[in-house]
């Protein structure tokens, strides 16, 4: 026996989303059926709208409901830093600092020849085109410190230094309320080679 | 700063669903984005659907889009017997079985006076009226091995038993595929209880 098809088509639609088993997705399914038929309205527009009104600034390829987006049409920012991300959740984390006051880019995925991802399938020909007038003075590589990361900071630092600007990576090691004992080789001989005087 | 108004919206949606914090939602949102625009469109159909076509069978308040359910509709089922459970999801469990062939009653709940729901809260009330007619001969409690699921066994066997219809309850014991090692003392104990001639 199944459920009904109204519910099922509903667990079906859950569990296409990432990390979300048959388990939870009815789980969700009958939360919805005991929420105010305002509130599954709002919730399904808001993923109609989503969908529809959100695409990606086409300067830095942020995700915005308008072009240019907020942050490159916003006239008080620094325009001589590019801080080049791998995601718009990142440049989400970036602005909750509220100390970075350059501007963007957004490659949508970093390099990864396991996966088939190769400079050309992410946003790095835009960016080479961003950095061809004069105004961009530094580009801080802000891609994840993952092997992808890497490799996709040292592609970058590779293209963009022969043209004089200057290129920084964002610093790696011991988190902040973390714990030396608790801290992974890596992480460790990075903060070791990272050193600064006091 | 926020993200633009449709992704926050959408965002906001996911987080009012029950386990999913500030994360995970913003990790959906983002991947509703990347979504095909017709299967984002089913979803959202599919939720305001689920919400305005599916109601309580009137008899059993099982879930179901016609009135009798699928279920107390059946001729091929056996009048004879109902199983009580606390929850729709409860109904499923049991016909995955494959092998009970009465009819159920869904309670939507269990007596818990620590949280103010009595009797009365719950569908107890239709079940009595159920059983006022001379056809059903067994009720099976299927609430769960929970505090409130053995309130709610307690309550109904008191209330059913002075009518002469038999009112059995689910066996308890150790999990099939279990291990006696990891048992609990009470678990343990109901299968001493339980024990039956080999």
């Amino acid at each position: 026996m199944q459920y009904p098809a109204p519910i099922s088509k509903l667990i079906d639609g859950f569990m296409k989303l990432p990390g979300i088993g048959p388990k939870t997705a009815s789980r969700l399914a009958f939360y919805i059926l005991n929420m105010k038929e305002d509130d599954v309205l709002d919730f399904a527009k808001a993923l109609v709208n989503a969908k529809r009104d959100l695409t990606h600034c086409s300067t830095c390829f942020y995700i915005t409901d308008r072009d240019p987006c907020i942050i490159c049409d916003d006239s008080h920012r620094d325009r001589s830093v590019i801080c080049v991300v791998e995601d718009s959740k990142d440049v989400m984390a970036m602005e909750k600092m509220q100390e970075y006051q350059g501007l963007y880019h957004v490659l949508h995925g970093a390099i990864s020849p396991m996966d088939g991802v190769g400079p050309e399938d992410i946003r790095i020909p835009e960016l080479i085109k961003r950095l061809q007038d004069d105004t961009v003075q530094e580009v801080i590589i802000a891609s994840n410190p993952s092997i992808e990361g890497e490799a996709t900071a040292m592609y970058l630092s590779r293209m963009i230094k022969p043209t004089g600007i200057r290129v920084t990576r964002l610093a790696h090691g011991l988190p902040v309320g973390g714990d030396l004992e608790y801290a992974d080789e890596v992480t460790l001989s990075r903060a070791v080679e990272g050193r600064r005087e006091l």
